[in-house]
C-alpha cells in the first residue's frame, strides 16, 4: 500500500511526524507495510520549485492509495503573503489538488469529546445531552474555484468573483450528505442563502429533487446566517450539515470551535471512487509553528479515517482510535485541551503515547 | 420630523408596535411632535402590491427624516417561497431599499449585557472580562447585489452570482469603521478570504490605505473561517470587525447569538449623509408571529439610535436606553432571555414597562 504524505506548511511537519509514527507502529503490530512518498504542496513546493503544486505531486498523488496531509496556509496575519499573484499563494496548492484529483466531497466531523467537556466553551445547559455532527462540504466548486479577475477603469479597480454551481455538482454532494445520515440519526439539514442566490436557489431545489429518493431521511433547509447561530446556541440539533463550498469552509470552522477540540478533529476529502485526502480540520497555526505543543490527535485520527475509508483496514483503524481515546483518558493534554488536573504533553509526547498504546 | 414606520413581517408589527409606544411616550415627556408615517415592504407589500418594493415606499422614506423598520423576511423552512422568481421574495424588498437609499454602512453591536449574563451560551471564563464589539457590514455591494443567472445547457442547470467590489466601495465602509474605532477602544479587525478571493485581495489593500490616515488605531486582518471560530473562542479581542456583505451577514448573526441577546441588538443602515434605517439585529421569527412572546428590546432600542444618529436627540435616546436597562434590572424578561428567579413578560407588557419609565 503506498501513502502520500504532504507535510505541508506551518505545524504542518510536526503533526504529520507524529501520524507516521503511529501508522508505523500499526504496520508493525498488524504485519503490514506501507510504502510513504513524501509530496510537496504549498509553501513547500514553492520554497523548492516556485509554484505551490506541480505536476509530479499530482502524479504521485494519483498513484497513491491515498494522502495524508498536515496542513497548508500563509500566516494570515502578514500583508506580504496576499500580495502574491492567488496562483502563487500557497493556499492556490491546496485547491489545485482538490480539483486535480477530483475531491468534491469534504467530511468534516465535529463532536464534543465526554473526556473534553471543560475545553468546550459552551455552558453545560446549551452543550446538553452532547453533539455530534458531521458537514459535508462541497469542495471543488463555488466561489474558491470560479473566475475571478481584478480590472482598473479610470483609476478605479474592480474585483470580481464568481460562485458558480451546475446541478451535477450539486447533486452528488447532496447524495454523499444523504448516504451519510443513512448511517447515522437520519437528518439532513442543507444550509444555503436562498432568499438572495441563484446558486443557493438551484442548490434547494437538486437538495430535494435528491431527498426524494431518501424517503427515511429528514431534510431541513436552513438559511447560512441562522445556521451561523445555530451552531453557538444549539448545536445538538444537527446531524448532518449539507453545504456549498465557502459556507461550508465557515461553518466547519465554527462547528470546530464550537466543540472545544479543533486539535481533535480529522476529515476526509473524497472523489467519487473513495479515493482519498485526509487532513486536520484545523489550520497550520503559523504562530505556534516549530514550539513542539501543537496537537497530532486530529492528524492520527485522519490517519485512521484513512485506514478505514481508503485501505479498507477497520481493525486497525480502531485500533488507532481506541489508542488515542485511552491516552486522553489517563489524562495527557496539549496545550490547546489542557484543563485543570491534567497533565501537559507536547507534540512528540503525545505522538509517542498514543503509538505505544497501538495492539 | 417625519419617522417612515415599517412593521414588516413576521413579528416585525408586535414589536414595531411597542417601539412606537415607547417613541409616543417620548414625544409627551420631552414635548415633541412625530409625524409617522406606515410604508409598505416585503410580504406586506407584496399582499398589497404584488412586489415586494414600490417607488411610494421609496419616495416616501426619503422624504422622512428617518426609517425605523421591524423585520423581512419570509419562512425558509418552507420550500414555497425561494421558488418565487428572487424579485418577488419579500428579503427582495429589503436589498431594494437599501440599495435604493444607499444605505452602504450597516453598523451592528453586539454586546453582553451584565444583566443577561445568564442568557449567554459561553462559559464565564471565555466571556472573561465581558464583550462589546461592533461589527461594520457593507451593505450594497458584493455578492447579494451582484448579478446572477440560471442557465440550462444539454439539460444541464447551472446558476451563477457574482461577488464584485470596486475600491470606491471598500474606501467609503473602511473609513466608517476607522471612525467608528477612533470612539472606541482604537481596534480595527478586518475580515476577508484573501488567501482566495480577488475581491478580498482588493479588500484588504485598500483597507491598508485607508488604516494610513488612522496611525492611532490597530489594524489587524483575520479571515473569515477564523473569525468564525474567534467569536466563540475569544470574542473579547474584538472592538471593531470591518467585513464585506455577506461575511458581515453571518458573522454579525453568530456574534449577536454568541451575546446571548439577539433579542437585545439594535441596528443602522447608514448613507452618506447620516440619513438611516433602524432595524433590530434579529429576522422574523415567522415560528413565533402573532403569539405575543418576541423580544420588542432590540427594536426600541433600534428606536434610541435613530433618535441619537438621525434626529440629533441626545437626551431622548439615553432615557430610552435607561428606561430600558430599568426594567431589566427590575427583572422583567420575554422568554428569549428568561433565567430563573425572573418575571416573565410578553411583547406588549414590556413596550409598556419601558414606556412608562420614559423621564
Ligand atoms: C487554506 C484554505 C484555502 C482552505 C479553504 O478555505 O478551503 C482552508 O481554510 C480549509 O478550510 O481547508
Ligand atoms: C433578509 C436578508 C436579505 C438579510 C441579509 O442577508 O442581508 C438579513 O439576513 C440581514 O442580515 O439583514
Amino acid at each position: 500500500r503506498k501513502i502520500a504524505l504532504i507535510p505541508g506548511d506551518g505545524i504542518g511537519p510536526e503533526i504529520v511526524k507524529e501520524a507516521k509514527k503511529v501508522l508505523d507502529k500499526v504496520c508493525e503490530v498488524y504485519g503490514h507495510e506501507f510504502v510513504y512518498e513524501e509530496l510537496l504542496l504549498g509553501g513547500a513546493s514553492i520554497d523548492a520549485h516556485g509554484v505551490p503544486l506541480t505536476q509530479e505531486t499530482i502524479e504521485k498523488a494519483k498513484s497513491s492509495d491515498a494522502v495524508l496531509m498536515g496542513s497548508i496556509g500563509g500566516d494570515a496575519k502578514t500583508s506580504s503573503w496576499y500580495q502574491l499573484e492567488p496562483s502563487k499563494r500557497p493556499e492556490a496548492g491546496l485547491l489545485g489538488i482538490r480539483k486535480a484529483l477530483n475531491l468534491f466531497a469534504n467530511l468534516r466531523p465535529a463532536y464534543l469529546y465526554e473526556e473534553l467537556k471543560a475545553a468546550c466553551p459552551l455552558k453545560e445547559e446549551v452543550i446538553g445531552d452532547g453533539f455530534d455532527l458531521i458537514i459535508v462540504r462541497e469542495l471543488t466548486g463555488g466561489l474558491y474555484f470560479g473566475e475571478r479577475r481584478t480590472t482598473e477603469e479610470n483609476g478605479i479597480r474592480t474585483a470580481v468573483d464568481t460562485l458558480s454551481y451546475n446541478e451535477e455538482e450539486i447533486r452528488r454532494i447532496a447524495i454523499q450528505a444523504f448516504e451519510i445520515a443513512k448511517k447515522r440519526r437520519k437528518k439532513v439539514t442543507s444550509v444555503d442563502k436562498a432568499n438572495v442566490l441563484d446558486s443557493s436557489r438551484l442548490w434547494r431545489s437538486v437538495v430535494e429533487e435528491v431527498a426524494a429518493d431518501y424517503p427515511d431521511i429528514i431534510l431541513e433547509h436552513m438559511l447560512v446566517d441562522n445556521c451561523a447561530m445555530q451552531l453557538v446556541h444549539n448545536p445538538g440539533q444537527f446531524d448532518v450539515i449539507l453545504t456549498e463550498n465557502m459556507f461550508g469552509d465557515i461553518l466547519s470552522d465554527e462547528a470546530s470551535m464550537v466543540t472545544g477540540s479543533i486539535g481533535m478533529l480529522s476529515s476526509a476529502s473524497l472523489n467519487e471512487t473513495g479515493f482519498g485526502l485526509y487532513e486536520p480540520s484545523h489550520g497550520s497555526a503559523p504562530d505556534i509553528a516549530g514550539k513542539g505543543i501543537a496537537n497530532p490527535i486530529a492528524t492520527i485520527l485522519s490517519a485512521a479515517m484513512l485506514l478505514r475509508f481508503s485501505l479498507d483496514l477497520d481493525k486497525e483503524a480502531d485500533a488507532v482510535e481506541k489508542a488515542v481515546a485511552e491516552v486522553l483518558k489517563e489524562g495527557f493534554r496539549t496545550p490547546d485541551i489542557f484543563s485543570d488536573g491534567m497533565k501537559k504533553a507536547g507534540t512528540e509526547e503525545m505522538g509517542t503515547l498514543i503509538a505505544e498504546k497501538i495492539r
